[in-house]
């Protein structure tokens, strides 16, 4: 049984995987051109769908370092003796079958296979339609890797077609399914999230913010803006607002925009930042409710740290912050007093990876409030028991 | 802001509403003497309802053990720095607006309050109809709590009136309510599980085994079974099936038989256990499925401890479950292989409760896979925030 099996054999199925993936790797982009052929859908979202030798190999990369990763099961996360001499343990368990529903990237399936085996969860892959042929055959490589390991095939399975109703069977599958992980456009997102009748780890959005204190470093805050908005402006850890302080706005958001402009950077500026740099166009308040994903970014000038942090909190997803100052006071502020599942002091928004956090891979990133925040990786996807050890003790 | 404010305020409006509870202790009676004219539910569930001068101390009394709690918030769960010098922290937090829906027992309100208080949870309270006067009255007397300590009374709120509407308004309440805990009978609990939009932390029932191995201390097996099924009947963590191996059942199940039948319990028993003590009633398939919350106990005789684990897998509810042997490896194996919340070794499964956990106080006991398992105390009512310290750097 998954859950109970040693690391060993989990490590086993993950390195053996991996080689299935190499050895079936005609295989799978031949299944990948018939999914190519068939495609039929943005022709901007095509290259999602495409696999090469280089995207299977990466793959294949991607389960050898989820092996070598330290195993997350059997931690003893607490441990106390009561009064009566019974001794408590919290052991870290794994959660039990996880759902997985993805768009149309088929490397998605390899890594939350990898990832949910390593934490000795369960999990049924629904990729989308259009990758049907290709997730099938991943499939098939992850399950070389369990037969070698002597793990049951059951560990991972796959939607068997690409009947719509699969996925609103997974939603309502309370009591099958412990936990649904959905990755995808916010309307993938937000579709789970109001049908579900599991639990859900997701973000819909990443509408993330860089403010700028007054006694921000210059230099430092051109470097991080630069960085948090146009490293990549299609993930989901992209700067999508800047807000600056009035105090330092006048000498360093013409250098920002200057910036930011000659990277292609498009801006929509609310008044006070158009009275310093006159020709941005006006931002609506709809803007500072919109996640980009593109070259664009909204500005604000506030009055303070106060202001920065009430705006987050109306117009941002709990995903991630950053504060650029000098002032450690304000900082301390702003990381305490920011909601957001991450908040960064002198840093790039674009950190927001399982990666950069040292988690050697993530399953995705949890915006809400309950089991976990940031990126879920293979700790984030374990619970916990309670071991009671007693020498016949009963209960007064 | 009750979210950041200090463990000192947050801990002054529990000990100023405990006094406002003395204070306000006429009040609350004549509330609840209100109440009590107008029950006209089933008789045996009309003492829940009914608060007295001692009920209201241990209100006032609760408050004051949860003021004096560890504060559950800002501790620092984890620290690591990345090579490029990023400082993570992930730090403890509270999740936001808990919604808490009980059946008659007034005080539940108090402590609910209480619990969420101490953890910086507002709270929405929502009380069986039959209670309304007495928790309003309750509720008052919190508010004075929070008044005193400079904290928003909106900190916690009542439902407004009697309207189940109230209820189904708060399972929808994605976005406004972080998670719902239930507590009361089955059927709350279900329909709140069922209906729910919103994460809910709770048991539906605590289906909870005593599992004795063969090499079991008779006299152990016998003072902890008498326990666990007679300390209390209705509490959830009260035994409900006793599983017994075939090797020892010959010698002590007689015994088992006669303490707990000198106590009043009555028996639903398979046939191996009815062919060594004979005049027993014989046990159903859904005896075994079947809470009793009563002087009853069914009663299995198995082969070893595997076939003990499976029958908990196939109709335990996840809550609790003992072994009772000397063979450390054995309980090992059962504490490992049990997937419910709670598992103990020689000791009576009726100590899953926050106060012999040690937490101070309990909201509830969970049997879910995420957030929270087992007794639901301060410390799992938060969640957490990643802070990371940086210098300036950006992705590359």
């Amino acid at each position: 049984m998954l859950a109970q099996s040693p690391a060993s054999a989990r490590n086993q199925a993950l390195t053996g995987a991996a080689a299935a993936l190499r050895a079936r790797a005609d295989e799978i982009l031949a299944a990948n051109a018939t999914d190519l052929a068939a495609y039929d859908g943005l022709p901007a979202l095509r290259d999602r769908l495409r696999l090469d030798r280089r995207r299977v190999e990466a793959m294949a990369v991607g389960l050898e370092e989820i092996a070598a990763l330290p195993d997350p099961l059997g931690h003893v996360m607490a441990q106390w003796t009561r009064p009566n001499g019974l001794l408590f343990r919290r052991v870290s368990t794994p959660i039990g079958v996880i759902g997985m529903i993805y768009e149309s990237r088929p490397n998605v399936g390899a890594d939350a296979a990898g990832i949910c085996l390593k934490s000795g969860n369960a999990v049924i892959l629904r990729g989308g339609s259009d990758s049907f042929h290709s997730a099938a055959a991943i499939h098939a490589a992850i399950q070389d890797g369990l037969r070698a390991a002597a793990l049951p095939e059951a560990s991972v399975q796959i939607a068997p077609g690409r009947d719509r109703a699969f996925v609103a069977a997974m939603l309502q599958a309370s009591g099958l399914i412990d936990l649904i992980i959905p990755r995808g456009g916010k309307g993938l997102v937000t579709r789970v999230q109001a049908e579900a009748r599991v639990p859900v780890l997701a973000h819909a959005e990443g509408l993330c913010h860089t403010y700028i204190h007054a006694a921000a470093d210059p230099g430092m805050a051109r470097r991080i803006m630069a960085n948090a908005k146009m490293r990549r402006t299609d993930v989901c850890g992209a700067t999508e607002t800047l807000l600056i302080d009035a105090a330092i706005a006048p000498n360093l958001l013409p250098a920002i925009v200057a910036d930011l402009g000659g990277l292609g950077c498009e801006f929509r500026a609310d008044a006070a930042a158009r009275a310093i740099v006159g020709d941005l166009p006006t931002a609506s308040e709809a803007d500072f409710h919109t996640e980009w994903l593109d070259r664009v970014l909204s500005i604000r000038v506030v009055a303070g740290v106060d202001e920065a942090i009430a705006h987050i909190a109306a117009h941002g997803s709990e995903h991630t912050e950053a504060i650029i100052t000098e002032d450690a006071g304000v900082a301390e502020h702003f990381l305490t007093a920011t909601s957001s599942a991450v908040v960064l002091w002198n840093a790039s928004t674009q950190f927001c990876d399982g990666g950069e956090f040292g988690f050697g891979a993530e399953i995705g990133i949890a915006t809400g409030r309950i089991q976990a925040r940031g990126p879920v990786g293979v700790e984030q996807l374990t619970t916990f028991r309670y071991q009671i050890r007693g020498t016949g003790q009963v209960r007064p």
